[in-house]
Formats: C-alpha cells, sequence, structure tokens
C-alpha cells in the first residue's frame, strides 16, 4: 500500500483500528508512515503514547470526551470528525485549545456522515467552522463502505467509482477558498482494488494489514495474502460425527460470518508448516460458535490431523474483530509477542 | 434461582462465565451460593482468587491447561470435565494430583459430550476413570443447548423432558456403584421455566444474572427482568432518514443478533429514569452495527429522544458478549463500579 500510494501521488493515513499494536505500527514507521487514523479517541491517545503526532479520529467525534482532545492537541496533530452542528455547538463552549476538523460526507453507505447532495448543509458546516477560532477546517473525509456489500472485484470497482463521482461533486467547489484541504478516501476494499482516486488527496485503508476471509470473499485479497490466524486447543474430536471441537469461541472470534451454501461460516482451519501455515487442500470451516466452544467441520479423510491436545489455526472472518478480542500476537519468525491495546503486554 | 433450588431439592451450582465479576460474585455468596461453574481453567484460578473453593470447569478440559490443575487443585475442589479417553491418558501422564472428573453427555445438542446412547463408550470412560489413582469420578453433566433454539416455554419444556430423559437412561445404572455421583444439569431456558428435574442433583443456569433479549424471544424472561444494559454516547442524529449513530458497535455488542421481522436485530434502546430504565412504547432497536458504531432505526415520534453528547441505554440480545466485551459494570443503585475478570478495575 505504501508503493501504491507512492506511485498514485497519494498521502497514505493507514486505519490503525485493525491491529491495534504499538509494536506493528513500528514497522509501518519504518516503511514511511507518518500519519495514522483510529476509531476512537483513546485509541488515539494510546498511539500518541507511542509517538504518533499526526492523528485522525475518524468517525464523528464523541462530544463526552472532549477532555482527551484538550490534552492531545498540545502534543499531537488531532484532527477531529464533525457531521452535524451540535457536536461543534458542544465543543466550542467546551475547547480551549485549537483542533482540525474533516466534515464527513456520506457518499451511500448510510451510516454517518452528511448527504452528499444536501449541498446548503454541508456549506454552513464549512462555514462555521472556518469561521471559528478554534477550528481548522482541515477537508472532507468519506467511508465508501457499500464495497462490504459487493461479492466481486467489479463490483467494488463500480461502486468506488460511483464513491468517487459524488464525493467530487461536494468538494471541488472547496479547492479554490480552501487550497490546503484534504480529501481523504477509506475503506479497504477500494484501495486494494482501484487505481483511480482522482480528486483524492489521501487514502485510509486499514484491515488491509491483515486482510480476512471477508476480504477474500469481497475480492480485495487472496486467501494466502491473509496475515493473522487464531491458533486454539482442540478439547474434542468426534468422527463418527465428522467434527472436532476447539476451545475458541465468540468471545474469540466475535459472531461475525459470512454465509457459504446457506450456511453460517466463522473461520477456516489451517495448519503449521515450517514457515507458516497452509491451508488444506479441502475447505475446513468452523461452522458453530458458543461462547468458548467451536465446532470444526471435518472432511472424510482428514479426521487424523485433529488430535486432542494439538492447536489448530483458525483463520478469521473478520480480523479486526478477532484482534480485539485476542488482545496480544505472536509472529511467525522468531515468536515475539507483540502488544495490542486492550492487552497488558 | 436460590429459592427456587431449595424447594426442588437441588443444589444450585451458578455459572458465572455471564457475568465474569468476583464483586456480582459476592452477591451469590450472600445468598448462600458455594459452588460455581465456570467456562476456563483461567476463569476457575480468577475466581479461585476470590475464595471460591468449589469450581466446576463446565466444557471438556483443555490439556494443555494442566499446569492451572495442578496449581489450584490443592486449594481449590476442582472438577473438570471430559469426554473423551485421549484427555484422560494425556493428565495421567502430567498430573502429580487428583482431580475430580464428570463424564459430559450429548443429550442432543451435539456440541461436545459422549453421545448418550453411546453405553458401552462411557462405561470404559467411567471405568478408566474410577480406577486411575488420580482421578475421582465426579459423576455426569449434560447442557441441554438445544432449549436456545426454541420460541416459546413449551418447546423449552418439550426439548428439557426428552433431555431428562436421555440422561437419566445414562445414569441411573450408575447410582448404586456411585451413590456419592452428582449429576449436574445446565442451561438457563430449562432452568427457569421447568419445575421437573427428575434425576438431577444439581443445576448451572448462568445468563439468567441478567438475563437478555434472546432468553427474552426463547420465553425464559420479560423484558423488565433484563438486568444489564450498555450506556452508549449518541454521535450522530439524522432525523431526514429516522436514525441515530451511537459510539458502540460490534466490539462492544459482538454481532450477537435476532431475526425480527426478517432483518438482523443487535438490542434494543433504553431511557434512563430516576430508578433504573424503561423500555419506550414502541420498541427501538439497533439495526446494524459497524466496528466502533451502531444504527439506531429511530419510529416517528421519537427524534427529540435522541440528542447528541447524550447516553441512551442499550440492552444487549446476548448478555455474556456484551458484559465480555465491556470489562466493568456501574451499578444503577450506589453507582458502584464492578470489576470483571476482563477489565482492570
Amino acid at each position: 500500500m505504501v508503493e501504491k500510494s507512492h506511485r498514485l501521488g497519494l498521502e497514505l493515513r493507514p486505519h490503525f483500528k485493525t491491529h491495534q499494536s504499538r509494536s506493528i505500527g513500528e514497522w509501518f514507521k519504518e516503511s514511511g508512515v507518518h500519519k495514522i487514523a483510529v476509531s476512537s479517541l483513546g485509541m488515539a491517545e494510546y498511539f500518541a503514547h507511542a509517538r504518533w503526532d499526526d492523528i485522525l479520529v475518524a468517525l464523528p467525534v464523541n462530544v463526552l470526551e472532549v477532555d482527551i482532545i484538550q490534552r492531545l492537541t498540545p502534543r499531537v496533530n488531532l484532527t477531529i470528525v464533525v457531521d452535524n452542528m451540535t457536536a461543534l455547538v458542544i465543543m466550542a463552549k467546551k475547547l480551549s485549545t485549537s483542533i482540525s476538523i474533516m466534515v464527513e460526507i456520506d457518499v451511500g453507505q448510510h451510516r454517518s456522515g452528511m448527504n452528499w447532495d444536501d449541498t446548503k448543509a454541508i456549506a454552513g458546516i464549512v462555514d462555521f467552522i472556518s469561521s471559528h477560532e478554534n477550528y481548522n477546517f482541515a477537508g472532507f473525509m468519506c467511508h465508501g463502505g457499500q464495497t462490504y456489500q459487493a461479492k466481486s472485484k467489479e463490483e467494488v470497482l463500480a461502486i468506488h467509482e460511483e464513491n468517487l463521482a459524488k464525493l467530487n461533486s461536494v468538494t471541488e467547489p472547496y479547492r479554490s477558498k480552501f487550497p490546503e484541504m484534504i480529501v481523504s478516501y477509506g475503506d479497504t476494499p477500494s484501495c486494494s482494488l482501484s487505481t483511480n482516486f482522482k480528486g483524492v488527496d489521501e487514502i485510509r485503508p486499514g484491515n488491509y494489514v491483515f486482510y480476512d476471509l471477508m476480504q477474500q470473499q469481497i475480492g480485495s485479497c487472496t486467501k494466502e495474502e491473509i496475515a493473522v490466524a487464531t491458533f486454539c486447543p482442540i478439547i474434542g474430536t468426534y468422527p463418527e460425527s465428522g467434527k472436532a471441537i476447539i476451545y475458541g469461541g465468540a468471545v474469540h472470534f466475535s459472531k461475525d460470518h459470512l454465509q457459504v451454501n446457506g450456511a453460517p461460516y466463522y473461520g477456516s482451519v489451517v495448519f503449521m508448516t515450517e514457515n507458516g501455515w497452509e491451508f488444506p487442500d479441502v475447505d475446513i470451516p468452523v461452522v458453530r460458535l458458543s461462547q468458548e466452544h467451536g465446532t470444526i467441520a471435518i472432511p472424510p479423510g482428514y479426521e487424523n490431523k485433529f488430535n486432542i491436545g494439538e492447536l489448530v489455526g483458525i483463520v478469521p472472518v473478520h480480523s479486526c474483530l478477532a484482534a480485539s478480542n485476542m488482545t496480544w500476537y505472536r509472529t511467525l519468525e522468531g515468536g515475539h509477542q507483540l502488544d495490542h491495546m486492550l492487552g497488558n503486554t
């Protein structure tokens, strides 16, 4: 992604919500990355402690946490996101430092953001920000998350082109008045698959640090590019019913799942090799999750690969949630333990 | 549940996996509870530190954690569960202390446990345990978790009766040889709704400490009996599209959901009152979860109840996972902060 952003003349602001790890963050620093996105003010504070000094909190600001903004702004170039006037008014009363603000535009995901065609409301917000003494208008951001519903590379690209057209119709009129403003664009599927980022200054992919089975289903990556797996002890084997039980459940993976052949699919088995792991020739899925257990459906002929007291790897459907539940990592090379914001290491 | 177990002459061994809290555990102690179930050896250790000394780890033992068993057995009456010979053989080589063992029977959930009608294999396991110097045969346990698929009280009771009949056909022949053995029976729906526990010595409900919307849908409880909610800041309001966005997503609730009118349903809005909270007259659901955001669908007329910078309560679909993600509690009376095993308080 570093190489791609250089080639396309884009700034790269990777989203760190996927790994939430100071140690993994260092790998980005070594690749020349110097600005990041996060998904909470608490996460901004965690990475500020790890000496990141250009941080975007990429969802509408939680005004109940103004104290964190106040603490961080003297030492960090912090940018927050708004999509409404109320938050600006509340913060104006509470903040005594100046803060950079991006306006979130909804280009079709219909989660947060101002409607891309609500020209008047957008102009009102930009006016308010740029005329307030403590606010710096930093630009526009959007998350084209409808790509997560796509089922192929072509679908992702079509959605992406539509998102870009809407975003540019919002942003272009502001370029002359705010020549320094940034247009920031997110989502791993688009950033993985497209090379057209016309009108965009900065991309914010996050999940691509690990990828996962959901991204593979969308078409963002191959199975072999997925870089994280959870290794779980086998605690029960039931060859007569073609299943094994692992100590690894909803508290470890979340319940995010794919639908495969009409049935829920919670993860994919991999086996350890000398240099990492490999997928078996036949897909071996996790088909059920309880709070602490998971059930693996074993295809005929693979029974002897599942033995009580051994570990089996599970490549996750959604790596952000699996990582967030495990709270630490171990590397394949060297076996180093890496921290996660929610862990204690 | 304390009163019910007394009345029915049953021992109550509440499952602590739902709350995972030393402080909440104390409330059980005050009600006369002196033995508990947990869902991992780590959780057994946590509660052993809180001076619980009769603990059942109610899923097939993870033999990779024999060291924890070794540490706990001198000071805790620890009972572990097996459903296979391999785990017994592996542990026999590693364990130098004696340990109580229950055999798990699968009466139809088809998760873990020995098939209830595999009389010969069950007899083999019981023989092995009772003849090994370090193993004490403690009895049989089962989890009739098919009740979680039920859609009414009647369905729960029908499943429960079937489970009991299968369990008793396994256990009765062993009563004369092992007069001290315990038959332990689980699941909150059965324990909430039935009064027939023929052949059962001990019940292990867990979720009933809080209940949740899944239990309400099954028929185990009313909405008003649900005793936990997550309070989330409102970070976006979109009256024109009838929604609000909260800072509260998949990392806070998990992605467990119900299907209501064909759509996923992740939680139910409640409003704070002087003495607690109340449900609105019209159901207000959380209809979508991202990693850190949730989307609330607001019915017409309720827009003014959702204001940026205020908190709104979300009663969870699955309280065990919501609690596990939040890692602490605050009481409504007195506002005391209560610990959770995964938190730091």
